[in-house]
């Protein structure tokens, strides 16, 4: 079940990686194996399979005995859902400017939840307290504006960086003392808990968090992520709005089996160590070079370097990646679980060369 | 890459089968091994990979040269993005009262796309020119009547019935007469080019269906279906709704390479037809049984049997399936790819064991 | 303040009237004369007003002490927003093929809402639990069937029936016993507490109702209707579900002031017993005409008569009413507060003139 | 017609007005006269009424002979019929942070119309080409960033500064160069006239002005705005978007008679002018005492002085204002049609002594 061979795969040409997205990568070879083992003979459609049922377990394993998880085809999906089932019609969500959910879900809130998204301006992706306080503080019971009812922060943050397991706390007991709820869109979970060196419960159930978003698929998944419910409390409807929202599989047996496996054999944590290593290399290879710099801090499995745009231009012809902000030069580079130290080696020679042979033309 | 062991696959036997839903059964081993053949390398996310190219290329021999795939997760958000795609925010839908868009997503039409569904009562969960004309005649223009725009049909239907091809251009016919638009929801559409024993394109394309959903995931796959342009002029907007619906799956490439498989070498119909003939096999079987009356065509791949309630629920506990109407002692059987001979022919066995001892207690 | 004179009203003929709907008319001389005296200085915006306080007393002594009124702007608005407040977003309500929510809303459920109508056909327009029985009776707990929470009757209905007190209270018991609620589109309660003689809370509050609809407009006011909590603990979030629907008022006192004019000094009944007499006398001088039948019970404000459809379509360009099934000869005859005998025995003496002539060409 | 007395009024105090928004004044008397003279008789419900059609021409005076009016209830009622009537399901709105549309509406633009707010930072209310460009610049075809579609400005804005002409002609420039369009929130648009000392078109129309909410209620109105089309090729489905949104009338005539009274004999431009001068004279009075400052320029009918806390806590006991930003000390005293010059005075007199009294304490 290891990579196949060329013969295999005539579509396309498997030893080629940029660092445009973890959602570029294919299936981890033992998420792969997973699907394969469940596959034959019936299971009850709809998530009452024996997969599913065991993939509580297992969840409930890492983040604690109250844990429920409804397995999702996608993020979007998650977070949606997460945030319909603690608000009801007319609440709003609180969460930064730059949040996934407000900038590149397509308006998906809005459009299947109705969800209001009062933003907040933050310097690094990440919400405080503080900056929480800049939001009207005299609104509430005020029907002119929408009630925030919870406040969604992502771990790890569109920009790299991570919350430490007290900056969290601080955000729940924020939200907590409001009577809101805190939700975490942890598409890229698994490389906070490898950077925080934190067992996942440390970071989310222990120190406040509802309910989150949990991250599958660019951690090695073919397609699966969960909505993880982690205070029942503050919870309601999550299995009908996962069917409401179409976010229900029917042979949800494929996506708990792939989650299981994740979650097993430390796999998920392999996995972004990996990624989060690969980042780090990347980012001290080419920290020092003339003409590019690196102005966020490098946390978890992304770089944000700034170098010129044309460089950037020609590099991507080789390596793919994206701008992240051309009018500033900002360019964003990822890393996964399938990128190689080889793989490293080869774009910082390339980015050495772009730059040098710039530098004297 | 063929039916796993029990050894790999400990969390269930995988030689229980029932009669459950078509759902239940696992992916086709051709499917699978296209998951594999797939993975290994970066593929472009969201779609823009080599393997949804060639998609568009295998749709296109099916269904006409304007055909335009748009791969999703699942057959809800097949419709829901097809309806939306083809409807303004105050239009509406025309379905029968027993369409699965109307009784068994969870109101997600409503929810995700603000749709009216507008539904005619039908026998046999087929709609007609007369029967539509039983909606009201003289609402056009009246903007206290959400005005319709687009008929959904499902074929084959959630009776087991199929639509002849005749009877589908006679329905577009009615639908273009008043600039509606046809939409086709093809969860099992394969089993109607089974029984139709005709391509897809005779009773789609060629007869004047706008837009479709095509099943993958009940014929075979793991998970995947799509959103079928064939007549582009009748639809806006397909790429982004499918974003903003929470269906634009990351890793398309793995969608997309299980539908390639599916409409690779006959599979959609040697699955189809096998199906098919399992349900007719099961249906023969027991038809002239005393205590028992299959009241419905069984065209496709289930059959609709009227027989004791407590007979029914004795022979669920080995092979489960659903009532259909429980007052009136109406189940539903449903075959799949992967139901055998061996397993309609103990079925059958059963069947005639608890009916008999039912006679001469 | 009576009704103003040809040369104060140079657009339109204050003379003519006809039968078309009860909102054809305009205001009520008394209600007119509450708007004028609520003029004149400042009120706080939004409801915080002493008309909207004093509005909260009278609805009170109408519907007992628990009693909750949000004034809005129409029936449409009061329907949505009572049933979004009943409901969470993944449940659905239940209501009469024939009911204002389902076919004469354009929609606006399902749009402002999304909210999911399961329809029951019936004979008269009124629902029943026999009839509720008819839906389907396994689905509770099921995330793919909408669930079902509220059940919504119109009193008086579209085909002019009225719900008695204790088939009020026999669909109450019903929903109650499922953890449903009821809610009654009242747009016509005045005429059903007419056509009962009995005071609002005998078939309203003392049956079980939960919430309702109060309709205002069609009995007399300029512009206003009101969402009315009868059961608090059944209800969340009216006051801001008003705000996000677009229904709250920023000149709430005019609407407030409309509706205490129309509670007081009995109004409200006065209208309404007027408007349903002249709906009898209509249909008592027609009823033995040959070539007209009245197949529906004449229980409140309007007239269902089947005649020939040329017939109609000649009294229409005097008289204007509405076809209610044209297929089928049935037209509707509305009458209102303003209608008067003289309009009546008008009427009459061409209906009888037109069928006549009819007869002896 | 003129205001009634204390006996005809004995729920409140006519005389007593503060500074707290021009929703707390009446209605007025030109304005009411309208309402009583259309009383009387029938008209067809739903706006196919004479005063309707009237309306009709009345709005082609004032904005060019392509406009389309479409009365509503209230301001957010026609800003988000406006805008969805001019995006896709999937098409995104662009707007000042401190648009009303943003923060007070009760989410009702993302609640009824599923619309993505993309907001952006504004200095003075006032967004600009400048402005505009802070936006994602590259993401035009990228289904994950909701698609910009239509820019909302607000005239005069929530910060009571006024667009010119050329301004609002910059920003439509800027927008039909995108194949966007232009919206004018105009709940205060009347103000602009009288400020600018234009007609309306040479602001609207002329400038490229697509669609606007032509603003009623705050200007003298007992209730109603209009929808206003400008271009009529950039605008879909207004009328059902009006009945779907719940904002369609049954008694339309007296919306529509109390909107051609405002736009006849210059009503709205003597009531705007007159508010106008009332806050320039309410902020000249007080510009220069100390302890007070007026950061923001009054150009319309609102002042935004800045004053302890404590001391407008102290006047608002008797003058009835908001705070604005109370951590930051800023309030707002909106004038309107009916504050008077005495008014002022005594207000003025006021601020001055709860000034002047606490700085010698």
């Amino acid at each position: 079940m290891e990579h196949v061979t060329d013969e295999l795969n005539p579509l396309h040409d498997p030893s080629r990686r940029g660092f445009a997205s973890d959602n570029y990568s294919g299936i981890h070879s033992e998420v792969l194996a997973a699907i394969v083992r469940a596959n034959g003979g019936h299971q009850v459609a709809y998530g009452d399979d024996v997969y599913t049922a065991e993939l509580q377990r297992v969840f409930r394993e890492h983040f604690g005995e109250r844990a429920e998880a409804y397995p999702v085809f996608n993020g979007t999906g998650a977070n949606v859902i997460a945030l319909q089932s603690v608000t009801a019609r007319w609440e709003a969500v609180v969460c930064a400017s730059t949040a996934h959910i407000n900038v590149d879900e397509g308006g998906a809130p809005e459009h299947v939840g109705g969800l209001k998204l009062h933003t907040v301006d933050t310097p690094d992706g990440k919400l405080t307290p503080a900056l929480l306080d800049t939001l009207p503080q005299d609104k509430t019971g005020d029907e002119h504006y929408a009630q925030p009812r919870v406040v969604s922060i992502t771990q790890t943050t569109e920009l790299g960086t991570a919350y430490t397991a007290d900056e969290i706390k601080a955000i729940a007991d924020y939200a907590h003392d409001r009577d809101w709820v805190l939700h975490v869109d942890g598409s890229r979970l698994s490389n906070a808990a490898a950077t925080l060196e934190l067992p996942f419960r440390a970071f989310t159930t222990d120190v406040g968090v509802d309910i989150l978003s949990f991250g599958g698929t660019k951690n090695g998944l073919m397609v699966g992520e969960a909505v993880l419910v982690l205070n029942p409390d503050a919870v309601r409807g999550a299995k009908y709005l996962r069917k409401t929202s179409m976010q229900l599989a029917s042979k949800m047996r494929f996506i708990s089996a792939q989650l299981i496996a994740l979650l097993s054999d430390d796999l998920y944590l392999r996995n972004a160590r990996h990624a989060n290593a690969m980042a780090r290399r990347l980012a001290d290879a080419v920290r020092d070079l003339p003409g590019l710099t690196i102005a966020r801090p490098v946390q978890a499995n992304s770089v944000f370097p700034v170098l010129p745009v044309e460089v950037s231009r020609r590099l991507m012809k080789t390596f793919p990646f994206y701008f992240w902000d051309e009018a500033a030069g900002e360019v964003r580079w990822m890393c996964g679980f399938d990128t190689t130290e080889a793989d490293i080696d080869a774009f910082v020679a390339a980015i050495r060369s772009e730059l040098g042979s710039r530098k004297n033309p």
